[in-house]
């Protein structure tokens, strides 16, 4: 079973590492990370680069496709290569899935009209403007769509995901392995349950704001 | 203030990125992977590779000190250069920082004896084995140093982190950028929760199995 995740410049590395982590522990799955170029692709913070060990267009098929986002999503959304090759990765997965705003290049490739899917919470309306229907949830599953919600809900993407790959008793045993036993200290990670104190922290950009790519 | 995060061959991604993913947001942070020849570094199923940036020697001090685990701590629990540079950064950091079966590598470096910390639940006896006496639970801070359970424990390590860093606002911004309002399909992530079959199947050794180095 091949599960392929794409990278892409200024991709989030949390949303391609959580599921990494608990796929490729599924007896038989071969995980491989892809991008246009192969080698180290950074991050929007260029202090982390992930390796790319095959080159998108060397992959003709794949069984899994999860695909992260990140700031670096935006360069892709108007269409070219990255979507095309989703797209046509699509046509033969048996599960299409997608963490954060990797839901947006879902939609970029034109799988989600009159989908049901999620997305990080702060892009919601851009999820809608590709024909989508945004569901707050953290994992949703529509036909052999499966999106994850923001960043860290990768991995219980990941855990659904196994569950139908495999089986519950794998996905647990995966869920085992990780001590996914998640005990958050603080209660805030939804806009739902975050006080405005802290929405306005974070609304004022000092923690989403990019370095400069020779940083 | 910098914060460092030592890789080394056969270490668990997650351990590492998860830790990352939340301290890169903090204001004025800067995160560097660092290893003992800067370059790819890659874990034990080989098929992903991280970058460090860096190289130990290269490293006089840092503020942060989060050391993950995996596999490949086993070559350095007899001592060593990297143990090594774990204690003489410790010397100079405001916090020491562990995940997963990254404290048996503090424990290697001589920094658990007579203290309380956490590891993976399946490394409780190594833990002991350094003079350390392992607490049960996600988080423990003993001091300086901060360790947290396995894995996925890396994120609920670094949120605590991030509060003493700055503060509990600008953490929990960081748990809503991450969307960390986690939701596991299973509650089997604690050897306390998991049935008797999903133990045999963790312990089947399936899950754990390192493919070979040129994989």
């Amino acid at each position: 079973m091949r599960i392929v995740i794409p990278l892409f410049d200024q991709f989030t590395a949390l949303d391609a590492v959580g599921p990494y982590d608990a796929l490729k522990l599924l007896p038989g799955a071969e995980v491989v990370f892809a991008a246009t170029n192969p080698g180290p692709i950074r991050n929007n913070r260029r202090s982390l680069a992930l390796t790319a060990d095959a080159a998108l267009d060397d992959i003709d098929s794949c069984d899994v496709l999860v695909v992260p986002g990140g700031p670096g999503v935006d360069a892709h959304l108007a269409g070219g290569p990255l979507p095309d090759w989703i797209r046509r990765m699509h046509d033969g997965t048996r599960w299409t899935t997608s963490v954060c705003t990797g839901a947006l290049l879902l939609g970029a490739a034109g799988l989600l009209r009159g989908r049901t899917a999620t997305t990080h919470w702060r892009s919601a309306e851009r999820l809608a403007s590709f024909g989508a229907t945004y569901s707050a949830q953290r994992v949703v599953a529509d036909g052999k769509l499966l999106t994850g919600a923001g960043v860290s809900a990768g991995i219980d993407m990941a855990l659904t995901l196994a569950a139908q790959l495999a089986d519950r008793t794998t996905a647990e045993a995966i869920q085992l392995a990780i001590e996914y036993d998640p005990q958050p200290p603080f209660d805030a990670g939804s806009p739902a349950k975050a006080s405005q104190a802290v929405r306005d922290r974070h609304a004022s950009g000092l923690l989403t704001s990019t370095r400069p790519a020779a940083g």
